[in-house]
């Protein structure tokens, strides 16, 4: 009976309800439930301007939200088994912003990964906080980052008493997932608040075969991309708050602060529906998508034996995590395509993956994905294994490039002020590389492989640090966006 | 010819080509072209999911725009005759917050009238500028306020040189439009960017009978709201850029800091498509709502004759501005029913308004309002009317509560700095109005009437603003959100 009382989805059946009185609209948007839109350009648009309204009696206020928003926001609570639930329209973007500025007061300092997405980053520079960087620990087998260790996160705590938050990221875009149940621990132990960017974990829990969530793990507050592994409308996430440890009214500014006063109805209620989807389904909702994934290693074993796949790690690892089994990390086994041509070669052949690096290729499966779906994509892959002939070549050893492990730097960073500002071109200069030490960067140097900071704008420049970069160049890693992509030199800021 | 060519909507078109394709989707969002979603639920979501995709080879990038997008932005940026436009899927409110963001770096200054949205005063606290506010001018007839005179502004920029930027908003909520181009005259004179949030003048300059665009007038940088009056899903919205003022790699970053990583598709076709709905029918695109609106105001005269509206204002008046013929700003010339009373009745019987303040409505007729609609409003008007008795009562003097300007206070504030910090109990206590000059202000004031911030958190409290706050106190004006609603007393930060 709950069951069949939690499958409403009152945000969206009020806006149903509220088309269906035929009112006449004399407010914004100016479409007017899609009237001003002429054909062809209503096709894809006919059905849901109907939904596309503003505030109004009938439509709650997602901004001080008392009527359906709140209803819909607190089956998602439930849902979720968080205190609060707050839908955010700008992604998870927003809601990463809005988690830093909610904890960080100016000066406040926050404990973060390095490898964590730019809106992180933006978070901080916008809350003036300064980031104490902690290196993260790489999987052995893969070379892929996870999260820092408990004792690197332990040891900035001790360093930095006055920490505020403890800032995670995971699973990683190749779904590798940590428990943070003992960070979690640790940061209250301290009286810090954990926050997690679980952007590509929003299914995480509803399944025995997904890891748990952050939030059921004792995380304060995490964020997830609804609309990446559930059903929402893209830009549509949620952030989870338990506890009190997180200061509602700051919370609720930091929101209002960093996202549109004009949200998108039609948005919000793909999040209320994404919600009554796992409610009315729930582990069956995942069932066909898990048994595709299974099957698509299965007949890539069969079809297309040159590529080879992430698996979960082994059970007696030192460094703990589960991969998301809905999605696939995907390389060539005989080291002869890159992950960016692979990428290509899949598109020519109309399978579109969600990302690349210089050697994998990442794909999703969601909950939608059908045998049919994963038998082409394997075809495709055995296809180009044919054109290339890799199905006759060696599988090369893996050999894995330790960006940070081997040189025996300070795996925590000097507490950083990032700022905003745009480097003054008389407030710089350009050094070599081996005669940076000690300077302070006037550049976020982002080398690819691994795609993790190994310093940021503001970072002071280490002895390990020009050890780390100096090993990245001479493997070949490339930065963009710096002024010396090689890396023989970097742009710091003029002494005094 | 010409107009031909511009019809296309590079970016709808991309994304329905993308579609037609047949891909095989292994990316997010999760959904995968709607087909995750299951009955009932994609009753109004199965045609534009179809177009819900993200950053494929097909589909560009907003943060870095080399395609498809750089080709809907350059369109729009030659319809709005900007030298850059960017689409906007945050609202009004990214476009506020970049802007003051790429002007002002932290400690900067500008020069804000206070009459303006949440998010400008949002850009300014996240930008950490400092703030010198200006009480706009009050319209002799309506009481309404639109921006500061020439004079203030010209001798707020004499008293601080140091100025970054002038950010000016126009037209107010009632359609109240200035023309800015002696302000962006001046501001340039003192080497300043005026910045204009037009949010509700997207559809400006396009038809003779609307007023000409900031942008025309010679200012920096404008945001438009293109989901209020033209055609786009609600949060879209343009910035407009004309000349080199503002930094483009500061902007850049600016709109990256404030919006999604994960924009949505849909909701940037539709600007799309907003843009290339102008192009096509050029001025006709409006001829149906201005004839509508007109039409309203005739019936009105008939059979609602106990209402009165916002009528174009003398052509002699000390203070010029132009009306949105759009919108109509109507109330009970009998003083009977408020505006917010007025809004429920309207309601009741169908018709939805735009917002209400304690005397009035505003309605919006936008571009596809038919004579059918505003026959219908009129008709509810007429019944309201009667229902009350308004059309046997006496029409009642306009007076009008003169907020700012009976009191010589000065018009110019000092410059604030205001902070998201949360004040702490300890830090703050309450001491009457009469009492509390030479103070600063630990909370926001915005007494309703006229609903514009007396007082800002942070701000130094002089004789001046606390005779507006006791003459506001006087006529009945509450302010909302704040501990002593009544205005008697204020909350201030303790002293040293």
């Amino acid at each position: 009976m709950l069951r069949e009382i939690k499958i409403n989805a009152p945000l969206y059946e009020a806006l149903v309800q509220h088309y269906h009185k035929n009112p006449r609209s004399f407010h914004v948007p100016g479409h007017r439930f899609g009237g001003g839109l002429q054909p062809p350009w209503n096709d894809y648009y006919r059905d849901i301007l109907k939904l596309d309204v503003t505030e109004l009696a009938d439509t709650d206020n997602l901004h001080q939200a008392e009527g359906v928003i709140q209803e819909a926001q607190q089956l998602a609570a439930d849902c979720f088994k968080a205190d609060e639930t707050y839908f955010l329209v700008g992604g998870s973007t927003s809601g990463n912003v809005a988690m830093i500025l909610a904890v960080c007061n100016p000066g406040d300092m926050i404990i973060v990964q390095r490898n964590v997405h730019k809106s992180v980053l933006n978070g901080i520079i916008l809350a003036g906080a300064r980031a104490v960087f902690l290196t993260p620990q790489e999987d052995e087998k893969s070379g892929l980052s996870t999260v820092p260790s408990l004792q690197d996160v332990e040891d900035a705590l001790e360093r930095h008493p006055e920490v505020k938050a403890v800032f995670m990221s995971t699973p990683n875009y190749y779904g590798m997932a940590v428990d943070v149940a003992s960070y979690a621990e640790l940061a209250h132990r301290y009286e810090c608040a954990l926050l997690v960017d679980e952007a590509h974990g929003a299914h995480f829990g509803f399944h025995p075969a997904f890891p748990a969530s952050a939030l059921h793990a004792g995380a304060d507050a995490v964020v997830q991309s609804t609309h990446k592994t559930l059903t929402a409308m893209t830009m549509g996430a949620m952030l989870h708050v338990k506890g009190d440890r997180l200061r509602k009214d700051a919370l609720r500014q930091a929101l209002a602060m960093v996202q549109s006063s004009s949200p998108s109805y039609p948005l919000m209620a793909s999040i209320d529906i994404a919600r009554a989807m796992v409610d009315t389904y729930g582990e069956q909702l995942f069932d066909g998508g898990l048994n595709a994934a299974e099957h698509f290693k299965n007949v890539m074993d069969q079809k297309a034996p040159a590529f080879r796949y992430l698996g979960e790690q082994a059970a007696d690892s030192s460094l703990p995590w589960r991969l998301d089994p809905l999605r696939a990390v995907v390389w060539d086994g005989t080291g002869t395509l890159s992950g960016y041509e692979l990428l290509k070669e899949l598109e020519r052949q109309g399978c579109w993956a969600e990302m690349a690096d210089s050697k994998r290729v990442v794909l999703l499966f969601g909950i939608s994905a059908s045998y049919e779906d994963v038998e082409a994509l394997a075809a495709v892959f055995a296809e180009i294994g044919k054109q290339h002939g890799l199905d006759t070549k060696n599988q090369i050893n893996e050999t894995r490039l330790s960006v940070f492990d081997q040189y025996r730097y300070d795996r925590i960073s000097a507490p950083v002020i990032l700022s905003r500002v745009i480097p003054d071109e008389r407030s710089i200069e350009t050094v070599p590389l081996y005669l940076a030490a000690n300077r302070q960067s006037a550049e976020l140097v982002i080398p690819y492989p691994p795609g993790i900071p190994v310093l940021y704008q503001g970072e002071l420049i280490t002895d390990g640090i020009i050890a780390v970069l100096t090993n990245l160049a001479e493997h070949g890693a490339v930065c963009q966006g710096i002024a010396d992509s090689s890396l023989t030199s970097l742009r710091v800021y003029k002494k005094g």
